[in-house]
């Protein structure tokens, strides 16, 4: 049913957005049309990375959807990186990071915790989560961004090394979790029941074509992002913070409070927090490589408001998720720091 | 035993700051007479509120508690906005938290230590308010202010959109708490058991008597602040995170501190951190919006000294109380890092 | 074998160290001989610190190894102080407290995860360690940070007042594992059992010995620190954070990572997360003391850096611990955040 409004949606706009760009509409009408028409691609290319991954079996396929998750977050970063929009980039991280933390969670326990008082998930995931959180998300921005205020000249060859090391850790935990101690992550058991929705050449099709397509609708978007900005009187921090974060994981998010929804609240959890992880731990490495190959470097040296954002978002959610249990009010706390930085960003 | 001796303090005290008030009196003795009459007012308030709860029924009762509990402080604060003592204001909010958080939950567990090496109370609630705490005292606050000091401007307009989402958070947790989880919050029951202290009509009576009084000497001690500050050397900072805040919960502590001698850990808990959240997600919002209504703004903006000491205090209880399990040297800690704050505020 | 090792070590290294300061050798070799002459040194003290502690009995047995177990980096810190290099005893002070709690921990989770996939200890001391730390480290030395950035004049004042407090609840913890809750601390019980290695009287001149020659090669270190800065390139607090912190623990970090092995995880971490605490509640304030007295003021006013290591290092070992349950990935975690606060110390 949802599919079949996606699908609706991505052949009425994607055409639209490329008639658009031909046209030479209006900017903000083009930006409105190419986030609308990314929703659908997203949830696309989610799905047959899904497809490949079932095909694939469970080690392969969990180092897939652990790889390949977040591509549209990362071709708009990497586009807006190969145009200098440092600050968008960090931006749009920043928001996801946020984004699935407090947004995806939070609705997540809200809609769960309506239909079910108490919801439990494995509290062992979440405690080794929380701690790769901790050292992935404040650990590994705090760090350059403190010791670059004492000397500014240090901050690439830091963003450097901690990428090297986050990104290592980020391998050494799918190790973990497909590897050694597979056994602990029930939830993969869940996957390999499923069946693949496509085979794996048509998935591998369907990937490829969404993936173009992403590229090319984000690349219109990147190119607005400074026209809707001055007219809608919007900081381009805030665009990259809110509006592209949700735009990039929508399809996520709705799959993340279905699954609550439905009690599987450790698939709901992996949704949510796995994707922040991916966001920190392996996008944001990779585009501090891509920027040292572009020549425009991509420092981890976040603003204090994002900082101060990313780090409160995994202290809270870590304080709500250690227990392995969740009800509606911890979701409407987690909204609620999600509605106090937005305004934060908003008024910026 | 305890009450008799507060009600010879109000009889012989209340009339003595009259008195004073009428005959000009040195302006220290004025405050020091006015500190003293608060006490006893502020236990006299308390009782009658909970006599009013009782016969209200739990959960009206409940909604009275968490409202009226703190009345004494937010008279005060009100009174010290209206002469736009704004800093002083601050200082009493900050604290009335670390007060409750660190002196008032820490003197429970030393005292109820002495007597029992562990103590239990419900680690549910314990999580849920810490929860509640890094949201509504540390990301409520911390981000006006790190997001303020970028940009100066947006203290106002951010304060009173952090202030509505927190009093909403608030709300909503007392909907969780008394409605929807009632269960849980099981010491709840305790209080249908008790029987109410005074008659309805009395209780009211003798409520709105406390509470001209309450304004009358609040009015006095506010007034005398800025003398006190310039003859004794404190700052008036000072007398709000330490004089003001310990004289306006004095009645509470010493409540507090009796039930961790009985062994009731979850009201001795729920008073200390339950007034703290009150404190930072009821009565700081109200003033936000009294100080916009009065034309003398409230920014939600602490100074760094504040944040930190309420950031930290947080942090440690979650620490503490997360277990659901407390001993002697817990609150040893708690006590110790309240002397740490206070001699930090004292040499400020 | 190990000990052959060190003893090899030992009998080489200390004469040389002694012929190269009366030949006048080039100060970064002297710096080396004496890093390297250190380690078997401190391994020395360590044990006959340990047979002394097995014939007092438990009680006196676990007061001196609480006291004199950080001897080396007492008498480092002392000379340096002496000499007036108050950042260098700042930084060799945060290189112990990391370099326990993040070097230390993180390899002996990782040797132990290696033979075991989860290794248990007792979470109630973790736990209590844990809020030791947020309150010893994290609010002992971010409070008079944060209020000395206010006003720098009050540093000095605040240093002494912090570390009365500090000791004070250093000791009530001793008194609480020692005396009031010794059941809780089992593993108290393991040592009760081992035999001493060396007789009272042999022990306390080993002892008095190595301390001796700990004081000799100690002086020899921190007089070639300045030029060892200037020819390497390395800054002094590079040096003292990871060098320094390193030799004077080694000797300790190799019975940590032994015991993990044996999965005797209760000892292990006594060792790295006691270590931290007696380094923040009992070094640092005899520091401050002696400073005091020597006319050489140390504040309790570390850099920011210092401080973000510190806290984030106290974070995420309590994220970590907390649960009584360790495994790989976690001793992998803490390693990385030792890593990405060493390459920020690297590049500073």
């Amino acid at each position: 049913m949802i599919q079949r409004i996606l699908t609706i949606i991505l052949v009425v706009f994607l055409p639209l957005t490329v008639i658009g760009n031909l046209m030479h509409f209006d900017e903000v009408l083009l930006f409105a049309l190419a986030c609308i028409t990314i929703i659908p691609l997203a949830g696309i290319m989610g799905r047959a990375t899904e497809s490949i991954a079932i095909h694939s079996g469970p080690r392969i396929g969990g180092l897939l959807n652990a790889t390949f998750g977040n591509a549209v977050e990362l071709i708009i970063a990497f586009l807006a990186l190969r145009e200098g929009l440092t600050q968008v980039v960090q931006a749009s991280l920043t928001g996801s990071v946020i984004g699935n933390l407090l947004l995806v969670a939070g609705l997540s326990f809200l809609v769960g915790g309506i239909k079910y008082p108490v919801q439990k998930f494995n509290p062992s995931i979440a405690r080794t989560n929380s701690s790769m959180m901790m050292l992935g998300v404040v650990i590994a921005l705090i760090i350059p961004a403190i010791f670059s205020a004492q000397n500014p000249n240090i901050a690439n060859n830091l963003s450097i090394g901690v990428a090297v090391v986050s990104l290592a850790l980020y391998l050494l935990g799918l190790y973990f979790a497909l590897i050694t101690h597979r056994h602990v992550f029930h939830f993969a058991g869940d996957m390999e029941e499923e069946v693949a929705e496509w085979s794996m050449k048509k998935a591998s099709i369907i990937l490829a074509l969404a993936t173009l397509a992403v590229a090319y609708v984000s690349e219109t978007l990147v190119h607005t992002i400074e026209t809707v900005s001055h007219t809608l009187g919007w900081s381009e921090v805030f665009i990259g913070v809110i509006i592209v974060a949700i735009i990039g994981n929508a399809a996520e998010h709705s799959s993340a409070i279905l699954m609550a929804w439905k009690n599987r609240m450790d698939l709901s959890m992996e949704i949510a927090v796995g994707s922040s992880l991916q966001i920190a731990m392996f996008v944001a490495p990779l585009l501090v490589f891509a920027g040292w190959f572009l020549g425009n470097p991509l420092p981890l040296v976040f603003s204090w408001p994002e900082l101060a954002a990313m780090s409160l978002a995994v202290l809270l959610t870590a304080f709500i998720a250690n227990d392995g249990e969740s009800h509606w009010l911890e979701g409407a706390m987690a909204l609620g720091a999600y509605l106090i930085i937005g305004i934060g960003f908003y008024f910026l």
